[in-house]
């Protein structure tokens, strides 16, 4: 979880959310209660909970059934890590062991249905068909997004490929945390718009923060080796500023044209990142993103809680986890 | 599809809920659309199609909402089978490739999702909270039943698990199925109620019929083994009733201790089960269940519809695929 001040307004709401997502094992077999205990245990920010909560706080919610959107939320965000680490092989997520170290790939995919199940089922239970759709439309959005990615060419650079990968990798859920605690709040639809806006912002800038930390953090910070994307030929932000400004780099060229890059040429290409100031452009877009996500805040409530929803747009790009 | 008459009220109906599905891919990656159409080309009897579409005209539902609900239906069950295929290993379903047999796991896992997103987004569709609160409960209950199978320890003879676990991997979707179709229409418990034991009935002995075929079937005709159940060391109705009256088999004592049978104790096996009368009287419990949901019908409108679904329940014991 989150260890800062911004989440004051919400600390006891957010340990209702924890509760909420527990409870949906109760009645199911032990194997599920197991799983969902290891799952919420490995911790993870909660960052699209603070979303939700802080939103719906800020907007008047019912506290019910604003528990009950973040626990909708944080599940379906849950369960499409389970089969992520499941297709990547991934055996550490923050930290702890991923669920596919531990059970067999079949115990995996299910545990993953039985969490999509509950979310869906949380989600029902907000009472908003409105949240239901776009609940189902974001799931529908995130999936694509990784199809798209297990389907297209390792090493191609595509800034617009980047952002719709981004959009639907993270941003989009974010997008719907803060958009769908406006709805459950009766917002009108101008502050639905600009929710969504400042959901659609950090999110974009969360997304390239993580892209960022997968360049400059040190293996155990991350639980994943460094310039994991790079190793799956997946070009993020710092490579794209890169080879804008180095588009005569021979290890890039012959990267680009092989598909192929060994030990020795990821670590010169690595150097050459990190050296080149293109972290730093792309720390500067994740900046621009989180600006235009304080700028629609002005149109909402000014609340202790549009104040958290400010520090924790700037958290995001200051964040070094 | 089913080639029978009792569908006649319903058949432009049924065009439409495959040409929903398969809008469901519009605008998403190629290999969305072509893994939708090589699913839907599959065929299948759309049997839980017939049922929700049945039961919903029958009671005055709005053709465009009860067609998204079937589609919906159909859409959640079609999700369960890729990932169902994709955990045994199944690499013929009705005579043609599974997903899995074509495609990675990644991408099976993936479209499975994909499926199960679009099946969300139909169930908002239809506007109804308490549709979809019932049809993510389904996928819970469906979900949990596969993980308790998953978990279980082989060659377990108990008929109350096998209730549990027949009913929450088909009965609980003909239960939703005619239940929710009566929900869209507006009509009142009682016949909610009745329409929902309609389901649960017939659903238990659809699934009781299907693990008959596993024993009495030709290879060809099922796409699979004969008695593939028993291969895997899951028992069902046919060799609960072989048990009760054959208590000292050799073969079966043998088995349920050393949890093993090898070809030839398989062959000796299956002879016996077909020859004990065994296969007869879970057929007869098959009709039972079927005269059950017979029964209540007469609590519903008198008109096509009813006497389509009285068909299509003896249709599920006749049936020899």
């Amino acid at each position: 979880m989150i260890d800062a001040s911004f989440t004051s307004p919400i600390d006891d709401q957010i340990k209702l959310v924890e509760e909420r997502m527990l409870s949906q094992a109760d009645g199911h077999h032990t194997a599920v209660v197991a799983a969902l205990h290891h799952l919420l245990s490995s911790g993870g920010k909660r960052i699209r909970v603070v979303v939700t909560l802080l939103t719906g706080k800020m907007l008047g919610a019912d506290t019910d059934k604003l528990v009950t959107l973040a626990a909708a939320i944080e599940s379906l965000h849950t369960a499409t890590l389970v089969h992520d680490d499941l297709i990547d092989g991934a055996l550490i997520r923050r930290g702890i062991p991923t669920l596919n170290a531990q059970w067999s790939p079949a115990a995996t995919v299910l545990t993953g249905d039985f969490i999509f199940s509950k979310a869906a089922k949380l989600a029902a239970d907000t009472g908003s068909v409105d949240v239901m759709r776009i609940f189902a439309e974001t799931l529908a959005s995130i999936v694509n997004g990784e199809i798209t990615q297990l389907f297209s060419s390792r090493w191609v650079a595509n800034r617009e490929d980047y952002y719709r990968r981004i959009y639907a990798k993270t941003a989009s859920l974010f997008e719907t945390s803060a958009r769908t605690a406006a709805i459950l709040s009766n917002a009108s639809d101008d502050i639905v718009t600009a929710t969504k806006h400042y959901g659609y912002n950090i999110g974009m800038a969360f997304q390239i923060i993580d892209d960022i930390l997968d360049f400059t953090s040190e293996q155990t910070t991350m639980g994943k080796p460094v310039a994991s994307d790079l190793r799956q030929g997946l070009i993020t932000l710092p490579v794209l500023y890169y080879l804008e400004n180095h588009n005569d780099d021979v290890d890039m060229k012959n990267i680009l044209e092989s598909n192929f890059c060994d030990e020795d040429c990821l670590g010169r290409l690595l150097t050459s990142i990190r050296e080149s100031g293109a972290i730093e452009m792309s720390h500067l877009e994740a900046r621009q993103y989180v600006q235009k996500g304080l700028d629609v805040l002005v149109n909402l409530p000014k609340s202790p809680e549009r104040k958290a929803l400010e520090e924790l747009a700037v958290y995001i790009i200051d964040r070094e986890i």
